[in-house]
């Protein structure tokens, strides 16, 4: 597999002088997600913790309900890229095989328009009230803490991570990407590989939350979100009705709170 | 349509106190965009210029060649989002219809993980040396030029834009959403729209600059791209094979050149 990172030669022009560089950069491959020898989706993402990021994807977005209904996986290289193959248990190979039917449109390929703008903003499931709080401190902390968990970043300034905050056990986890959605579905796969529910802390961005953030965050079934930039209007509706608790603009001396502000103590 | 920016209200804890806020948030709108009848993408999308992005995306992308391909264009809103539909000419609709069906794989939907992974890093076309260089203070200088062409990250500070520099003329058109693709598709859209030829000037990005910002930069004929963030690895790849500039770091003092060099004037 493709390293994370490369150096490659440029050359620097800063106030009036100019130099030859080499910079840490990070790499991007395409992987594809497939489920029953069909192509489910093909992304750019930073080649590390493949496993990681095709369970994530699978459980975030929905095709699998959890690691049992795997009836195998592995991880073959092209020269292309990538490629993360499931094979399904019986029970939801039918299932999903029987929506990819129905999601088949008028020419064969596609959806439709209306009943795909539809797909997009799909009803989430409704969380829970966690038993645990987070602290207003571990909030505020949140980003600065995900920055000690970067070892990609500190390489090349240009990835994305996404963090698992425990209670009064700081990030317990955290997976880096180019992209800002990989990195979410790497970080839900790791959990769910190694044990841990997600439903037991926190999910920390050093992005903004858009849509897809909340929806994947729901779908993984952690109940808090704390995010460094700003919210969109359209995922804040989302978490709302989801009984998501976001948090945003989360920086050393503060956040905003947006919905749900229960789970934070001190704050409801 | 919806407006681009609504007004929420959250708490915001700073420095130990809470008061109650209202920000100005983006929203986000989910956008097919379909060709006789079938849906090509849905993307989530900041609602307004939709004329634009529909076209820029159908260009950046290759299912059009250019405006002589369009037999039909129409805007369509319904409850969960806003359709942009095409109808195509004749001879490009055959070709676009044949190619969707080389791509169906084994259950009908889906294309088999080596195929669509070739189709990630799909070959460009090569651009040629333009008439035009810029210099080396209008590269160092765009992204700081390009700020005064975003109001909607000025209310929300969370939108993305992209720019176009014209030599000797400064950014002379400017497009914003909550994707940097879709800012980007919207920019290209934008500019054929009013009859600008993209080879004229050089894109200029506030985001990173990834595989799919050099596909769509390349595609649409710009030679030069200068971003405010770091490229990838693989973009860069993809840039050199197809004679794109790449400017990046780009900020008042100073920028890194990666490629291509002798479109910006001393730089050879």
């Amino acid at each position: 597999m493709a390293k994370p990172v490369r150096s490659l030669p440029g050359s620097a022009r800063r106030g009036g002088t100019r130099a030859d560089i080499s910079r840490s950069l990070p790499e991007e491959t395409p992987v594809a997600i497939t489920f029953d020898g069909a192509t489910q989706a093909v992304m750019m993402a930073t080649p590390a913790d493949i496993e990681d990021f095709a369970l994530g994807f699978a459980l975030s977005e929905g095709i699998l309900g959890g690691p049992q209904d795997i009836a195998g996986f592995e991880v073959v290289e092209h020269g292309a890229g990538i490629e993360a193959r499931f094979w399904l248990a019986a029970d939801r190979s039918a299932e999903v095989k029987a929506r990819r039917r129905a999601m088949l449109g008028p020419v064969g390929c596609g959806l439709c328009g209306i009943d795909s703008l539809d797909q997009a903003l799909r009803p989430l499931p409704v969380l829970r009230d966690p038993a645990w709080q987070v602290t207003a401190a571990e909030v505020a902390g949140a980003t600065e803490a995900l920055r000690r968990h970067q070892p990609l970043h500190d390489q090349t300034r240009a990835v994305h991570a996404a963090g698992f905050l425990e209670p009064g056990r700081g990030i317990t986890c955290a997976r880096e990407d180019v992209g800002r959605h990989n990195a979410l579905d790497k970080l839900i796969g790791a959990l769910v590989r190694q044990g841990t529910d997600p439903a037991a802390g926190a999910v920390v961005l050093t992005s903004r939350v858009s849509v897809e953030m909340v929806q994947k965050t729901v779908m993984a079934g952690s109940p808090v979100l704390i995010a460094v930039s700003a919210p969109t209007a359209t995922a804040l509706g989302l978490a709302r009705e989801a009984g998501l608790s976001v948090a945003a603009f989360a920086r050393g001396d503060g956040y905003d709170i947006y919905s749900h502000p229960g789970r934070i103590a001190g704050e409801d």
